[in-house]
């Protein structure tokens, strides 16, 4: 394994877990004031295309990362939706 | 051009273009008390993680993908620390 692909697996790491700690703020508070509806509804879709992308590129690391972070996006969206 | 490359491209618009809406948002309003200080922490360090790995994998997208979203993470990252 080289070291671009260590790095790479680090950031898929960071950018994936990251939205974590967004979720859990977002289910304890149902505050979603301060977060972008639009944000959300985009960052999902293009998550979704980044699944649809990791598939049929036959990449797994891209389709992994992308399917854990559509759930956390989905889950934040939805609050968002459901408590404006 | 591939079906995977368009549907890759369209993936990298999607979730790069998503953070300008939450941007512009927290500028206006400086209103930041539901986004997660950890996500933006992580988010900004994962994406400059694949920015140094687009460029040492010279990948262009990956590159200028995370590059232009990771001056959007780090705009709201300051906006929370700044307005908490």
């Amino acid at each position: 394994m080289n070291f671009s692909t260590i790095i790479g697996l680090f950031a898929a790491a960071g950018t994936t877990i990251s939205f974590v700690p967004q979720a859990i703020k977002t289910i304890r508070t149902k505050n979603t004031s301060s977060i972008s509806l639009g944000m959300y509804t985009l960052f999902s879709l293009g998550t979704l295309l980044w699944l649809i992308y990791g598939i049929t590129d036959k990449n797994l690391p891209v389709a992994l990362a992308n399917g854990v972070t559509l759930i956390f996006a989905c889950i934040i969206l939805i609050y968002k939706l459901r408590y404006k």
